[in-house]
C-alpha cells in the first residue's frame, strides 16, 4: 500500500483494529451458538454475549496485542489472551474446538466482503457521473477514430456511454465475486468438524453476513479468492481504457478534452499550453498494480494437501494492496470524468480537419444508389479525395464533388449536401443509449 | 496450440472451415434481415437464405479462399468473393454497410461460446467422476495434512468432495463468462448503425444464440474477453491444486493414490516401483499454460479509441492455445480421476505411523473434561507423546497412556480407547456430503 | 506458434527434423568420447563416427520414427530404434548409461541457442537500419513530448538513436542469455555420472559449442530457462515501445510519420487518408504475447527434488512460440523502421502550430539572465504566452514579444530571435549521437 | 511492504529521508560541475560543495519538507525549497537548467543500485551457508527422486551445491543487472542537454558511482528497470525452489530435514511431530510478490514519446517491496539452511525403504556385462524386484539376487554385493563439488 494511492475507509478495513474486531465477533458468535447447540454452559455463553453487545472490548489496544504476540508468536493467541482479559472465567469457552485458521480466513472474508461493498460504491458514483456526462454530451459530434486515425463520426457522449456499460459489467461481476468470497469456515484443524458442531459455522455466518464454506479444508479453498482478485484485474483494465482514452484527447495535437486546471493553476513551466494529463496517466500505471494481484492470487489456489501457509504473505499484500488501489483509482477516475474539461469546438474543427473525408464513404453509396458501378463511383471519389487530402484540409470534398460534372451527372447538389449530414450518423444515439441506460435514459 | 495437448472436437472450433462457416451465416443472416427492413430487395433476401439452407457453400474450400486473400490481402473480402460465386447477382446485398469487425468479433464470440460449451460439458465429466469417486471413498479413513504434516484424520471420499465443490463453482463461472463473451456487433465502422439498421444485429443475434452488445466501437469491448480467459485462468488454478494433491499422494514415501498403470505396463526402468505421476505433472505445466493468457488478455482491454488492432494477434495465439489446451486438460484429469488407484490399506498405515499421535489432541480434550487443568494435561499428553515420537512410530500412545497412572486415574482405559475412534473425526461427513452433492449424496 | 506470424529459419529450428538430428548428434558424439575413456570399444565407437560423418541416416523420417513411438509410447527410443536400423551391431552401445533427459535437454539447449543466433542477427539488421535512419533524420527537427504534450524540440533522429542504444542493450542481454542457456547435460538419471564418466558430457558439449552444466539434476536447472525467457520478454517491451511510438506519429492531427504504403496501395476505404499503422498495432499485441511467455519460465524454476516433468508441456508451447513470435516481429518491425514515410515538413509544421510557445522557457532564462527577477520574468512571458495559446496558434509568441516594451526594454528585438532558435536545442545532438554509435558516428 | 517482511537497512533506502539525502548530493555536485564548467560563479559553487562537505542540511526535516510540498505540490520544489534555506543566495544556482526527471529518476538508480548492493550481500551470506552445509553432507547419501519417486541415490550436499551454483548464477545476474540500472540522466526536459551542459551529468554520475545514461528522453529508460525486476524474479524463482525442496523434505513421511526448532519450543498442539516447514512454505508465497514485479515493470517500457508519468506509481510500489521482500526471504532462507535440522539416518532409512531397489538397474548392467542378453537380464531382474516391491521393502533385493541361481550363475554374490554399493553413484561427487566450487572446494 502506497499512502498516497490510498483512502481513509479503504484503509481502515485493513487497520489491526478492524481485522482484530472482527476476530472478536468471530468467538463471540461462535461462543453464543456453542451456548445453543450445549457445547459449552448456556449462562456462559450469554455472559459472552453480552459483553460483545456492551461493547465489552472498548478501544482494541492493539500495542497491548503487539505486546502478548512478541511473547507468545502466535497472532489469534495473542489476541484473546488480551481480550479474555475483559471477560470472566467464561473466558475459557473461547475458540474451544476451532483453528486459528477459522478465525483468518472468516476474518479475511468479511474484510474482502466489507472492500468489495466500497468498491461497489465506488462503481456507482463513477456510473453516475459517467450518465450525467454521457447524457450531456449525447449529440456532442466528434470523430470516431481507428487505429488512431479519423473513420466516421461519434459522439462523445456514445464514448461515455460504452464506458458506463463496461463498467456497469464490472459492477455486476464484483458483485458476484464478492458473493462468492462471502464465506465463512469453522470447521476445526482439516475442515471436519470434528470438535466443532457446524451448526456453530451456520451462526457464526449469519451474523457475518457471510455463507457457510460448503467444503472447507483447514482453510476456505483459495479458487474464491483468485477469482476476487480476477475481477478486481478486469475493472483495473477497464480503468485503464478509459485514462488511455483522455490521455489521447488531451494530447496537444487532439485537445478534445482535459483533465480540470483550476483557473489559478500554473503548468509545470512557462508553456501555458503544459497541461498534463497526470491523472489518468497515474491511472494507467495505477490498473498495472492492481493486475500484478492476479497472477499470485491463482498460484496460491494449488495449496498442498489440507494447507499449506504460503498464500498467506501473498494476501498480506495483494488484500489491502489490490483493494486500496483500486478504491483510490475509481474514486480519481470518477472525479476526472466529473469535471473534465470537454472542448466540442475543438471536436468539430478535428472532424473538419480532413476536409470532409470523413463523409466519402457515405458520398460512394449515393452515387452506387444513383445508379453508377461500385467500381465507377470508387474512381470518381477517390480522385476529389486524392485532391482534398494532399491539400492538408484546405480543399473542401464537397466543393470538388459539387464542381465535378461526373458527379452532378448522378446527383444533385443539394443532394450532395445530404451526404454531409452529420445527423445521417447520429439517427442511432438514441437506440445505444436506450440499450445503455434504459428507455427513460435518452 | 500444441497438437499433443489437443483433441479433435475443441480444435475443429478453430478450423479455417468453422470460421468461414460462421461468417457465411452472420452474412446471410444479416442479408435476411436487410430483407425484413427493407434495406435490400425482399426476394433478393430470400433467395440468399435459400442458399443457406440448400448448403449452397458445400465444402468450405479454404485452399481456394486462401488463394484469392493472397491477392485481396484481406481474409473477409477474400471470404466473400469465394461465397460470392455460389450465389447469383443478389451478390452485391452482402455485407451492406457492415464493417470487417462485425463480422470477425461477431465470429469469435461464436467460436468462444462454443468453446465454452464443450469446457462445461467437460467439466461435468469431470464432476461425475469426482462425485463417484467421492462416493466411493465416503468414509475412506486418511491422514489429513496441514503443511506437509500430519494433523488429524480425514477420508479421501471428503478430498474429492472438496475438488468437485470447487469444480462445481468454477462450472458456474464459466456459465457466466460464456453467456457474457455471447453477443453480437453488427453496428458498422465505428459502432453508429450509421449504414446498418440495429435490427440486422438483432436478427443475426438471434439466429446465433447471441445477445446484441449493447454499445459496441468498431468492436465488441475486450473487458468481455479478459473477463473470459480470467476464468479460464482461475480454473487451470483447480486442475493445477487436485493434480499437485494426486503427486503427492504418488510420492514413494506416501503412496495413497497412484495414476492408472495397466497390468502390464513397464515403468522406465528394472525398477517396479517407477511409476511416475507424469499425467498430473504434465497437468500442472498445462495449468501454467493457461494462466498465462489471463494478462495478455488484459492487456488487450485498453484499445485506441473505437478500436485499435493490437487485441487481433493476442486472440490469435490465446482464443485456440487456452480452450484447447483447458479442454484436453480437463479430459486428462477426469481420465486420471476415473482410474485413479487408491490404496485405503496405505492410507491406514500412514494414518497409524505415528503412533496414534494423530489422536493427541482428543485425548487432550478427554483429560480436561475429566478435571485436570489444560496444562497439566498437556504436560502428561506430551510426556508420553514425546516417547512415542522418538521411537519413530514404534511405541503406541494408547499404550503408553493405558500404562501412565497419571492418566488412568482421570479416565479409564476403555474411555481411552474411545478417544482413538476414527468415527470421531467422521461424524459429519454426511453433513459435507450433504452440502456438497445434496441431501440425496450421501 | 501462429503461421502467419512465423519466418521459416526460426519456425525450422522448432521442427521435428532438427530435433531428431540433434540427438543423433548427442548419440554419436557421446559414443564416440565413450571410445575415447573406454566406455565401449574404439572400434565400434569409430564406426558411429563415420556413420555420421557420412551422413548415414539421411533424411529424418518423421513418420517412421512416429509409427515406432506409437508402439513404445517413449520419444527417444523411438529415435533410437528407428537410427539404430542405420547402424551395424555397434547400435547396442548407443544411449548407454544416459537418461533420457540427457538428451531431450542438451537438446533443446542447442535449439534455443540456435534460435538466440537468429534473433541477435534480427536485432543487427534492426540496429542498422535504426543507424541509417537515425543519421538520415540526425538535425530533422520535431517536438519533443512529456505527458503527450509538446514539450521542447528534439531530432526525429534522436528519437531512432534512442531507439538504437535501447535494442543495442537488448543484444548484449540475449547474448548473455544466450550463453547462459547453452549448456550440455550427460549425467545420468540423477546428475551422478554414476553410469557415464563426465568426460563424455565435456566431449559432447565441445562438439555442440556448449558448455557442461556445472551440477545438473535429472535435467539442467531451469533459472537459465526463466532468465532466457525474461531477456525476451524484455525484447518485446522495447519492440512495443518502438511501435506506440511511431503508431502516435501516424495519429491523423501528428502525422509526422506513416508506416509505408506502396503508390498504388489502397486503404481500407474511400478515404484516402486511411492508411492504418496496422504493422505497429500488431507488433504491440505479439509484445503482449512474447511477455506472456516470462511468468510460465519462472513458475517452471522450482521442480520438485532432482526433477518432475510439469516444465516439459510449458517449453512445448513456450520454446517456440516466443522464439518464432520474436524473430517474426524483431524482422516486422526492422521493416517498418526501414521503409517508414517520415514527413520533416509536418513535424516542422506542428513544432511550430504553438506560435512559438515551446521557446517559452528559453526566453524566460535570457530575461533572467538580462537581470529581471524570475518572477517578473515569469509574469512577462507568461502574459504573452497566454494571448498565443488563446488564438490557438495563430498569433506568434516571437512577434508579441517584440512589440512588448517590458520585454524589449530588456532585450533587444535581434537577441530575442536568438531565442527562438532551433539549434539552441539541438547543440548537443553530437554528443548523443557520438555516445550510441561511437565518435565516428556523427 | 509489509513490515513482518522487512529489514531495516534495505526499508531505510527507501525512506524519505534517503531519498532527500540522494537529491541533494545530486544537486550539489551538479552545481558543483555547473562552476567548472562556468554555468554558474565558481566561487557560488564552492559555497554550495562546501556546504555539502559540512553537512549542512543537518538531519532531514520529512515533516517540513512534507508541509511545503502540500502547498507547492510538487515535491523536487519542496525539498530545494527546504534545503535552500541552509545555503545563502547561492541557493539560486540550485537545479539551474534541469527538469525534476534528472533529480527523480538519477536518485531512483542509486537507490535500485544500493538495494542490489544488500541483494548481493545478501547472495554472498547466502552462498556461504550453502557452501559450508554442503561440504559438510557432501558424502550424506540421500535418495534422488525423479517425479517424487526414488530413482537413485545422490548426497544431500550434491542438492545444495546445486543450489549453490543457481544462486551464484543468480549473484552474476544481479551484478549485470545493478551495473545496468545504475546510470545518471541530468540531460534536462527532453534529453536534449539544451539548458544544461553534458559536462554535468558526468561529474554527477562520477560523484555517484553511477555511467551517464548515452541517451536519455525526459526518463531514463524503463527497459533498464523491468530488466532489472525480471532479475529479482528469477532470483525469487530460485528461492522458491529451494524452499519447495525443503518443505519435501520436512513431510511427515520423508522427515529428512527440517526447519532449527529451538530445543524447548513448542509445535501448535499437543502432537510433538507438529513442526510446520512455515519459513519455507512462506518463502515460497513471498516469491510469488516478487515475480509479481516483473510484469508491470515489464509494461513500463512502452512509455509515451519522450515520457508518459504511468510509470511512477508503479515504481512507488514495487521499487521498494520487490527489493525489501527479496532481501528478506533471502536472509530467511540462510538461516533455513543454516539451522536446518537434517537426518542422516532417516535418509539412509528412506534409501533402503525399497529393499534395494535403488539398485536395480547396476545389477542389471552387471550382468549384462557379465554376458546375458539385455531381455533375459531384464527379466530375472524383474522377477525378484517385483517380488521386494510387493513386500513393501520386507524382502531384500540383494537376498534375494543371492538365492536366484540364474543370477549365480553369472554374478558371484560378492560380485553382486558390488552392485548394492553406494560408492558406485558417489564417484564422482569430487567432480561435481569442483566444478561448483573450485578445485579447492573438496
Amino acid at each position: 500500500m502506497v499512502p498516497r494511492y490510498s483512502r481513509p475507509a479503504m484503509t481502515a478495513i485493513w487497520s489491526a483494529e478492524n481485522r482484530y474486531l472482527i476476530w472478536w465477533q468471530i468467538e463471540i458468535f461462535a461462543a453464543e451458538a456453542m451456548g445453543e447447540v450445549g457445547m459449552i454452559p448456556a449462562e456462559d455463553a450469554a455472559t459472552i454475549r453480552k459483553a460483545y453487545d456492551a461493547d465489552a472490548l472498548g478501544e482494541i489496544d492493539v500495542p497491548a496485542i503487539d505486546a502478548i504476540e512478541a511473547v507468545t508468536k502466535h497472532d489469534v493467541i495473542a489476541f484473546l489472551t488480551w481480550a479474555g482479559e475483559k471477560l470472566g472465567p467464561e473466558r475459557r469457552w473461547l475458540h474451544q474446538g476451532m483453528t486459528s485458521s477459522d478465525v483468518l480466513d472468516t476474518a479475511q472474508a468479511v474484510q474482502l466482503k466489507q472492500a468489495a461493498d466500497i468498491l461497489i460504491a465506488d462503481l456507482d458514483a463513477l456510473l453516475a457521473v459517467l450518465r450525467r456526462r454521457a447524457q450531456e454530451h449525447k449529440l456532442t459530434p466528434t470523430i470516431g477514430r481507428s487505429h488512431g486515425i479519423h473513420a466516421e463520426p461519434v459522439t462523445f457522449g456514445l464514448k461515455l456511454a460504452q464506458a458506463y456499460a463496461e463498467f456497469d459489467r464490472n459492477k455486476a461481476r464484483l458483485q458476484a465475486a464478492r458473493d462468492e468470497i462471502a464465506t465463512c469456515a469453522i470447521s476445526g484443524a482439516v475442515g471436519t468438524f470434528a470438535n466443532i458442531d457446524p451448526r456453530i459455522e451456520e451462526h457464526v455466518a449469519k451474523e457475518l453476513g457471510l455463507t457457510p464454506e460448503p467444503a472447507s479444508t483447514q482453510v476456505i479453498p483459495r479458487d474464491r479468492h483468485a477469482m476476487f482478485f480476477a475481477v478486481l484485474g478486469v475493472i483495473a483494465s477497464s480503468i485503464e481504457r478509459l485514462a488511455v482514452e483522455i490521455r489521447h484527447l488531451q494530447r496537444t495535437e487532439v485537445l478534445e478534452a482535459e483533465e480540470y486546471f483550476s483557473p489559478g493553476q500554473k503548468g509545470s513551466s512557462a508553456m501555458p499550453h503544459k497541461r498534463n494529463p497526470v491523472l489518468t496517466e497515474n491511472l494507467t500505471g495505477l490498473a498495472r498494480m492492481v493486475r500484478s494481484a492476479v497472477t499470485p492470487a491463482m498460484e496460491n489456489v494449488a495449496l498442498w494437501h489440507e494447507r499449506d501457509i504460503s498464500h498467506s504473505s501473498v494476501e498480506r499484500f495483494i488484500g489491502p494492496d489490490a483493494t486500496i488501489t483500486l478504491d483510490f483509482a475509481l474514486a480519481r477516475l470518477t472525479q476526472v470524468v466529473d469535471k473534465l474539461l470537454v472542448y466540442p469546438e475543438r471536436m468539430q474543427k478535428n472532424l473538419d480537419r480532413m476536409g470532409g473525408l470523413v463523409h466519402s464513404q457515405r458520398v460512394l453509396l449515393a452515387l452506387t444508389q444513383a445508379g453508377l458501378s461500385r467500381e465507377d463511383a470508387y474512381a470518381v471519389v477517390q480522385r476529389n479525395a486524392m485532391k482534398v487530402w494532399e491539400s492538408d484540409g484546405a480543399l473542401s470534398l464537397l466543393d470538388l464533388l459539387k464542381a465535378d460534372p461526373e458527379v452532378t451527372k448522378h446527383i444533385a447538389p443539394a443532394a450532395l449536401e445530404e451526404s454531409f449530414d452529420l445527423g445521417y450518423h447520429l439517427k442511432h444515439v438514441d437506440t445505444i443509449f436506450a440499450r445503455v441506460f434504459g428507455d427513460a435514459a435518452g
